[in-house]
């Protein structure tokens, strides 16, 4: 078994969200069933939010750079990174290290492919994925319009309270809006692509074909580390 | 704030467990707000129940004094161990490293000695805790003496299916059997000292003043990272 690093704290929850999937992903008898991981619970990268909507001057990317460099220090031989936001730095993280780092945002837009069938995806995200158009590029080599939801004021709202207050109904009721506005507008296939939003993903419109684009690098990783 | 390194892994729901404690432990209103942790999730370490029960001949200091320094090269500048049976082997840890180990065992008995009243502590933990006499030596400096449940066969029986199978009523009968047999033994201040218990701390005795070993740690690591 290969150990894997993770580029964690982004956020906190999030993190031990990703080590609870991927126990539950290995069947196990004992502890040494069980993939060894090197978890980064870096609470300390500058935010990417500031960085990408509100004008803030930190770069994030020295910092996740740091962490995969400290990371394969420690042991890691493959990297993961359970935030879909800081994938936008993910050429920074590339470069600093030789070890290979799976791509969520990849992994994802080709599970989308498999299960679309009108062509447009639903991204429930941060408006700073939105922004800089982490989906936009991957979806469309696979033939996949991103659709957003409206109002982002909104979606900012609720990632900020799950950061602060973890899973509330005001948060699911922010999510279940958006992602019906998405169903209404022909996008059913939808990524739940928020790692604040994996807190909730019960939110999402019944009438939506949605998945987690962490369930997606889950799968990466137990494939990968245990060939 | 200071990074703390875990040694973890043994097993690994209880390294996600001490996680969520230590999340939930700080006032929190951005992920910076959060202590940064690295991790080292290690399924691999060589069983400390095989090489203390059962004749195993895998020592597993040297895979721990490993960790240590792999946790240092990442960046850790305290570590601390979310396995009570692991702390036999702490001074291969303190030795292999020049950061401070904080000690479970040792925070654990001094807050015994602040709950006893008739000197006696039940300590609910693996028969290779009660066979090195992990808890004797620093209960007996406090001035107190341990007492173990005396079926061990029933109490490794409940460990095997917490790693597993995870929290099951069984496991959850054991422990209260043994709780209560400890209360009647006059023990009523009582140690949850194995980590696959602390799964299940509602198990224990209604009549038992019980707490957590790892709650102490999640304590001492609180105070000494943000110090």
């Amino acid at each position: 078994m290969k150990r894997v690093g993770i580029l964690g704290g982004m956020g906190p929850e999030a993190t031990i969200l990703i080590m609870q999937k991927i126990l539950a992903g290995v069947a196990a008898q004992d502890d040494s069933d069980h993939l060894p991981l090197i978890v980064d619970q870096n609470t300390q990268v500058p935010s990417r939010i500031k960085h990408l909507l509100e004008g803030g001057t930190v770069d994030p990317a020295p910092a996740l750079a740091d962490m995969a460099r400290r990371l394969v220090a420690g042991g890691a031989e493959i990297l993961a990174m359970p935030c879909n936001t800081a994938h936008h730095y993910a050429d920074a993280i590339r470069t600093a290290v030789t070890v290979p780092m799976l791509d969520m945002i990849e992994l994802s837009c080709a599970h989308a492919a498999s299960l679309s069938d009108n062509g447009i995806v639903g991204v429930l995200g941060s408006p700073a994925v939105r922004k800089v158009g982490l989906f936009d590029g991957p979806l469309k080599r696979h033939g996949l319009t991103a659709l957003y939801a409206q109002d982002e004021a909104q979606t900012l709202a609720a990632i900020r309270l799950l950061k602060s207050k973890g899973p509330s109904p005001e948060a699911r009721a922010i999510l279940k809006t958006a992602s019906e506005e998405l169903v209404q507008r022909g996008a059913t296939v939808q990524l739940i692509a928020c790692t604040e939003f994996s807190l909730i993903p019960e939110a999402v419109s019944a009438q939506a074909n949605a998945f987690d684009t962490l369930d997606q690098l889950v799968k990466a990783i137990i494939t990968q580390a245990t060939q």
